[in-house]
């Protein structure tokens, strides 16, 4: 994996525009802060073109998603595909109503994105049923394990053929693909489940990973799985006494906010694929 | 009070739908799944329905209610009724301004609430001055002390008969209570109303205890108010040195992840009446 | 500078009205309850006159503006001038868009504000192009220094003397001023700004120390602005181990929890000019 991606973000400062959900969008700035970026929130129409256009990243995220959003969506993405900038997509709960499966479906289609960071379910749904390569994800239960990491491997690949962007395929284990070559991950803990938003927040991060490190995206994506899984493992050593979930969501901020690229490089549990 | 209350909800992980406050969500999220729930944030109309559906459980809260969720909140109650799914209204701010009174008193009309989770001034906006058993309130300031205790919980009571729902009343003295018995609870401390959100989270608890144990509303509802206000004692044991508020916060939902039926049964002080 | 001004606040509670954004507004909730205040979240239309009715202050904070809150901000600020009720402007992001610029002007022309709080970037755009000072402002960067405070100072008493309102501009020296007197505050920490939300918390706690000092607004809200500046001091001191911008957040909560007007008088680095 390539070296400094994490230097680059601290001292480039990468300005993330977010069209996010109201549940997680304080912890997402916070650790967008943390691992050296900057947010910007702005979800309405009449200047979500206008503030994308001042960041070096867009992270679009469907949780809570609603029909005022949903045009802001399409509009900051076209925009920054216009100018070339890094754009994540984090489709919350595609799967879990036509609503969110079918606007996540219409960015696809419109909007070229540089990232997809989901759990097996979200991405399976993005995939979709009427697709010829169907066969790809019939073994692919809702979780990665090692005995279906195969297929997990070939499916991620797979959707990066078909969309164009990395994917970052997020559980137990984590698999990190373009259409060539995928990385798996499995750094992390399972109490990260236990708090809401290390998902959003780890799209987050992605989106000011890439856009620091334009030109490695694929190593950028995982640098940034591999650091939130190690933050979740550095935050659990801290545990102790009467610490619970709550203590959790702190250390995992504070942990992101003192990485560097030599915690990660010692910490991080990456294979390639 | 029945035992192994909380045992279900860890064990069955009940799925709770919110629609809620834009303030308190994130603190709702991770009480939810300290508890022992899995927290659902979506109030789209375009798909609340769906959502609701493939929830075992659903939270109204009407703080920062906005016209575009009024709707929402109505077409998912109905659903939820119709899938005989728990549903919790906590009506907050209701005798703060017409619009919110209004809209709980709709919400009241057209759904059928498991419980209403209030404090005394929300639930007596609800329970309106044009009720024939209107002296039930009549001694009844806005808080419940030992001197109006016996008003209190026949006002709970009466509320219950009307609404069908069962009443958790919180303050510095809680009453839960349906149309035939109520549980006095004197958990809590004060200094829990220097944080905001601590009724929100207890709705959502009380979402996520009586929908893992629905043969025992009265008593998991109670269970949900003693746990909340047992959090709230076990965080302030805490507290030491420089710690305040903001670390308080934290401790309650480290307090509630870390609770248990026995830790719950040795600690709740609760009487019936 | 007046005394007292804390004590103010912790006796008479002041119940604010915040109309504000999603991304820091659980932040701001809890720095008004710890600073002695009480807050109050409502943004639609059909209620915000009713609710900044039975307020002290109103503070509108434009961050995650949408089409749908402009409008609340104007009855809401009218009803609370109307009332005599303190009003603070947090213009977030004016000058980062149109939208942004233009509404925050659009509240300036219609509402008198009692204090605006932002940083220099968002005050120069509320004072414009077009403005026959112009020049007050020429030799001013984005950010004040010991080497421009002079021009910062002059600035923020012209735009005192224009909008009616006391200016708090903040950064790392603070400016707070009217039209004849400022304060010139160097409390703080840099780190602060690695935590989202300081300052709309900032803005929230000013609300409540010029409600609950309502004679003393330029002293109250330089008294607010030394408190948080002091507060994220006294945080700072607390990091250890692998604390980070997380236990940072938490602790600057704590401070504010636990500061009384001898902690500040003995804390604060406050110069007139």
């Amino acid at each position: 994996m390539k070296k400094g991606i994490i230097a680059k973000v601290r001292e480039t400062v990468p300005l993330i525009h977010n069209i996010t959900n109201y549940v997680t969008v304080n912890d997402v700035a916070n650790i967008l802060l943390a691992c050296g970026g900057s947010p910007i929130m702005a979800d309405d129409a009449a200047e979500v073109e206008e503030i994308t256009s001042i960041c070096g990243g867009l992270c679009i995220n469907i949780g809570t998603l609603n029909s005022r959003t949903v045009d802001s969506m399409r509009k900051a993405g076209k925009r920054a595909n216009a100018l070339g900038h890094t754009v994540v997509l984090d489709p919350v709960g595609a799967g879990a109503s036509a609503f969110r499966t079918d606007t996540a479906k219409q960015l696809l289609e419109e909007i070229k994105f540089t990232v997809i960071r989901g759990n097996v379910s979200e991405l399976k749904a993005l995939h979709g049923e009427k697709s010829a390569t169907k066969g790809v994800d019939a073994d692919l239960s809702d979780s990665v394990t090692e005995e279906n990491l195969p297929a997990a491997v070939a499916f991620a690949k797979e959707l990066s053929r078909k969309t164009g962007a990395v994917i970052a395929m997020t559980g137990a284990i984590d698999v990190v693909a373009d259409a060539e070559k995928a990385y798996v991950i499995r750094n992390g803990k399972p109490l990260m489940s236990k708090i809401t938003g290390t998902g959003c927040m780890l799209s987050g991060v992605t989106a000011a990973f890439c856009t620091a490190n334009p030109e490695d995206t694929l190593d950028a994506a995982a640098a940034a799985v591999a650091a939130m899984g190690l933050c979740g493992e550095l935050a659990f050593e801290r545990l102790s006494g009467a610490d619970g979930t709550g203590s959790y969501r702190t250390y995992i901020i504070d942990a992101m906010s003192n990485l560097d690229d030599q915690i990660l490089e010692e910490g991080r549990k990456v294979e390639s694929r």
